[in-house]
């Protein structure tokens, strides 16, 4: 049983563009239904509890999307949600949740947890979580889940694990040699090719006290006007704080740079559901066995195709490997190997000035 | 100058399938801006005033259609649309307003013309169906219009001329060695190779007197109804000789067994727009140099696409050769060269009883 407490810290301040027309500027992914009926950020609340008290979940997210995040998460309290002056990358915010839980509890150990990724097996998932807890508990380690890769994507970075941890509930968990970088094609064939290496899932387990030791350590530029402005308890001095603080992700700013970090193999398919490709295997369960849709589609000598139309009626004819998205004032048809460059559109819709589309 | 009265018939009984979702049931192609901002059916009206007075333009119609048709010409006088109990191909429609025609003038000539054609150059149109009337007129003949080929288009039927009519005025005119149905690809492309050939347009000229003569001589199933029916002037005679009639077009009833037809080569561009991919021409004059898009699009390294969207942004990323139409309730997205194909979409909404799309 565990012994210290235990939190999640849900990480929802994304504004990614990768899912135009159905993410928008005050609807980002994570506040939308992109995998099931519930919203990323619910599925992803919803996930943590069991093993962690829903009493000890606290969701970072930026000013613009905090009313938003309240009306989906009504079971939460006021005081778990915390609210960046501004976003600023991965770094600051897990510093501003491990400052609030290590105020609550010195000796908590808490779970990160990106609130837009996908991730099938609920009950495996929340046994694994339960064991990187564990493994951070008693060992102090900075603890990453790594995902066994399935192709080489150059999309995820990568870690190669060293030797193995001490102990027998220890059996999947590992040393980190090395952070790799998102490579290019070439290279993911070779990582892949060699084997021996996980994705780096952006799912972390630590104890407050750890962490911020090495944010500390590492990036004191991050934490000290942090930790001011949370000791302050002060709106104003967080503010005027992040108006200074570097951007910067947790990854580059402290993993790489720690010694004790460990990674655990995650026995759970994920995705991070980069774009509307990788919907795909998701989605591929409904009626249609050539395409996969949500949604209203008819398709006739087509295949490969992503159909995202909770409306209108899709009609595909002759068409292949296509990512078709219909909403209230627009609809993308995009290749479906282009999907990574779905931002090209958000881009050219805010150069000629068609904000009202973002 | 013309000594005989001139009438035009418009022919807008069709219910094509084609031109799903913009058309659906009780709004054909005809009745659609599908080229322009007006109807295609007001177009045609529009185009045959002058050389033909307004007051002796006649529609015909089916019973669906006949309210839209009024609302869509209202300077035209209710006498003026023939309203069909049903359709029955062109032969029995053709011969309904010769009947007319004659009686209110025996000796009259009348233009045919389909009323979903798209025509560029108004003027050049205007003296074509001038002398094409005058031809009529003059010699008696059946006189089709015959277009220039641009390419093996296996969607025409094709005429080859024979020897020149006597006379300077009509330079262009031709008795007509044969019709030539519509050829697949092989053989259209032997026909261009060897050259000579025009397409047959659907649009002719002839004495109201000789139609009727031919139709008495070739088809009599169809006239003798018609004229009784005519002469009795009761609807529900009408009606009565429509579900007998059988279904058969001018072509293969008369034309092709008449002996005194000839062909007048055109001078303006033509086309029978019969599929989303025939728009592309006549669409591609917009702000996109790659795309012919009328209504919203941006697109992105995409070319060769026809876009129909009066409403909403339609955003294309990485495609090609795409038809992608946009309506309040559907949207087509369908490769181009399978445009010809978009009544497989109809059929199967219909198999699936989703009558609500149709």
């Amino acid at each position: 049983m565990p012994s210290l407490p235990r939190y999640a810290v849900v990480m929802a301040g994304g504004s990614g563009t990768r899912f135009w027309p159905r993410s928008r500027h005050r609807a980002p992914k994570q506040l939308l239904p992109i995998v099931g009926t519930r919203t990323m950020l619910q599925e992803t609340v919803a996930r943590v509890s069991p093993p962690i008290d829903r009493s000890r979940v606290l969701v970072v997210t930026g000013q613009v999307h905090a009313r938003a995040v309240r009306a989906q998460l009504p079971e939460l309290p006021t005081s778990a949600l915390l609210v960046e002056p501004r976003g600023r990358n991965t770094a600051p915010a897990i510093a501003l949740a491990a400052l609030h839980i290590a105020r609550e509890h010195p000796d908590a150990v808490m779970a990160v947890l990106p609130a837009d990724h996908a991730i099938a097996d609920r009950g495996v998932f929340r046994a694994d979580l339960s064991a990187a807890l564990d493994v951070a508990e008693r060992t102090g380690a900075l603890v990453t889940f790594g995902i066994q890769p399935t192709h080489p994507e150059t999309g995820y970075g990568y870690i190669r694990p060293g030797a193995r941890l001490d102990g027998a509930a220890r059996a999947r968990a590992f040393r980190v040699r090395a952070f790799i970088e998102k490579p290019n094609a070439a290279r993911a064939r070779a990582l892949i090719a060699r084997g021996g290496v996980f994705w780096n899932s952006g799912i972390f387990a630590w104890r407050a006290r750890s962490i911020l030791d090495a944010l500390r350590t590492h990036v004191p530029d991050v934490l000290a006007p942090l930790e001011a402005a949370v000791t302050s308890g002060s709106r104003h001095a967080l503010r005027a704080a992040y108006g200074r603080l570097p951007s910067i992700s947790i990854d580059t700013g402290v993993l790489e740079r720690a010694n004790h970090v460990a990674v655990l193999r995650a026995r759970f398919a994920w995705s991070d559901v980069g774009s509307w490709a990788a919907v795909e295997p998701i989605w591929r369960n409904g009626t249609d066995r050539h395409n996969a849709v949500r949604g209203r589609a008819l398709a006739i000598d087509s295949r490969g195709c992503v159909v995202d139309s909770p409306q209108r009626l899709i009609a595909l004819l002759g068409v292949e490997d296509l990512v078709v998205v219909d909403t209230r004032d627009a609809v993308l048809v995009c290749r479906k190997q282009r999907a990574q460059d779905v931002r090209m559109v958000v881009d050219e819709l805010r150069r000629r000035r068609l904000g009202r589309y973002l």
